[in-house]
């Protein structure tokens, strides 16, 4: 099986630039395995100088053969270098960012790229370039139609799904639904299943307050909303919960759970970032399409310093190739 | 310094028998450091026999001497044993547990003993015997007067407290007030270097919302109410944030900061007891008396089997020593 990959360079005076420099550092391009960037050949020629990272820039386009040690870079902005300033993003760096998001879900969906890995962009740049999006996964969603989408916080140890994501905590509670919570179960357990090729898997539902709401003394989300989603959700997976948050990820990373279903973005990700602080990868469920992400974002205050660690993109990019891969395999497969 | 530390035995028909005995199997009473059990005599000795772990349990009353290898108990109730069913708590258990926190409290504020640890109880248990309380912490604030108590976890690795405690979600933004967080500040900051020893405190405020609300787009009370607190506390502490919830905790346990002040209950929790499991202790900050408590629940769904590990137990009377020692040392000492 044939793969290529395609890395958007995200927001380009964030550290995107310097991680995919370090990430192809150490990568081997293999005519199985290829991996291409869109993005800005300029910005990352002007990264590589003065950030001394080595790196041979190629132009690449969809067809072109792909030389080993190369990176090969689809252009699809032309950024002045001389006038960005790393850490400050505007309009034109807030468009081309969403340029290089677009043109890779259209090679995704046309089969020309086998999967996307994106590289960090801020909600506050999209704004200044015109977009409203509250996310980079929502745009994803968007742009392929995807009505029921999911975001994953995926490591080896520890695997979370979020049923609400970029949203202030005060709107949580009227956010919870049954609809949103069943929807949840079911694309984290075809996820488990299809992209990271578990058979039956146990699936953990975190409650929303604390001690699970202690028989509704405090609140009541888990007997109205939860658990009738818990009950109503049947197929190849154990499911369990609503248990209290505080414990149900320690109970995950012993090994209880295959993954556990967060209702909130902090609630998932306080305990994701503390087991995968550097190799945490997001992935985004009920696309049409195989979208990972490093799950950092764009760190202005250390971008252009050299600082930056590739290794959440390392990780992103390989559980790229493996959902990818799990996903052909399974093409005419198994259906929750 | 002689000190005399009581152990509240909480609910009977939860582990706190069991986890008690197991504590007294590998503690030396030493005339400069007792301890004593404020609970049920006849629930320990029938714990010790249906468990099989050996104790010699003795009668005590202030004034009392300590025998070596004894573990002496203030009988404060005495529950039918024979009637008694692990993990069934009834109006009768739920009024003993109280019992031996008042008596507690009472022999702490005389002086009698230097601190209190306490075993678990459950919130309807103590419902069930009339008192209504939402936890154990309100009850001990409420049993001294303390108008500003705070609970803090606290381990070697990881220090959090909570501006909110047992709360549905749907009502901590409106529970967060200036006030609230200024004296969480105020509260950690004393803690840390009166009952903790650390000179100049580095202290970090969590958001409430994600990205720490990314500038408004998700949440308003960073602006609204957590910065304006930081703004206007200060002392000799250092003190930063709001930080986006999802990576202040890594941070604090890379050593960046002494203690994290996190908004709600699992947004501390979740982190904590990722790392401290079973060595974290619940320190109640605020009141006129030491208090420390392990961090865990009456675990009814194991009670009486003799699976229950001491271990927060243990952590708790030590630190319930160092924090009575350090008082002391600093009586006449600094305040911010």
């Amino acid at each position: 099986m044939k793969q290529t990959i395609g890395i958007t360079m995200g927001c380009p005076v964030g550290i995107g630039p310097e991680i995919i420099l370090k990430f192809f550092a150490s990568f081997n391009q293999e005519p199985g395995r290829q991996a291409v960037v869109l993005g800005d050949a300029d910005v990352l020629r002007h990264a590589s100088a003065s950030m001394n990272i080595p790196a041979r820039i190629v132009a690449w386009q969809p067809g072109d053969p792909i030389e080993p040690g190369a990176i090969p870079v689809y252009a699809l902005s032309s950024l002045p270098v001389q006038d960005l300033q790393w850490g400050k993003p505007d309009a034109d760096t807030g468009r081309a960012m969403a340029a290089y998001i677009e043109k890779a879900v259209r090679l995704a969906r046309q089969g020309i790229l086998s999967a996307m890995v994106t590289c960090p962009i801020t909600k506050s740049a999209l704004k200044m370039a015109g977009y409203d999006y509250p996310g980079h996964t929502e745009m994803l969603a968007r742009l392929t139609g995807s009505r029921q989408h999911l975001m994953m916080m995926a490591g080896k140890r520890l695997k979370v799904t979020l049923v609400t994501i970029h949203e202030p905590i005060s709107r949580v509670p009227e956010l919870l639904t049954f609809d949103a919570v069943a929807a949840c179960i079911r694309l984290t357990a075809e996820a488990l299943h299809t992209d990271f090729g578990i058979p039956e898997p146990r699936i953990a539902v975190a409650a929303l307050n604390p001690h699970a709401g202690e028989q509704g003394m405090f609140g009541r989300e888990e007997e109205k909303v939860i658990s009738p989603a818990i009950t109503e959700s049947s197929g190849r997976f154990y499911l369990s919960g609503p248990w209290p948050p505080d414990t149900v990820f320690h109970r995950a990373l012993s090994g209880d759970f295959d993954a556990v279903i967060a209702m909130y973005h902090d609630q998932g990700l306080i305990p994701f970032k503390l087991v995968h602080f550097s190799d945490g990868v997001n992935v985004t469920l009920g696309l049409p399409i195989v979208r990972t992400s490093v799950d950092h974002g764009t760190a202005y205050d250390i971008a252009g310093q050299g600082r930056a660690d590739c290794a959440s993109l390392q990780a992103a990019f390989e559980m790229a190739a493996e959902i990818a891969y799990n996903r052909k395999q399974r093409e005419s497969g198994w259906k929750i």
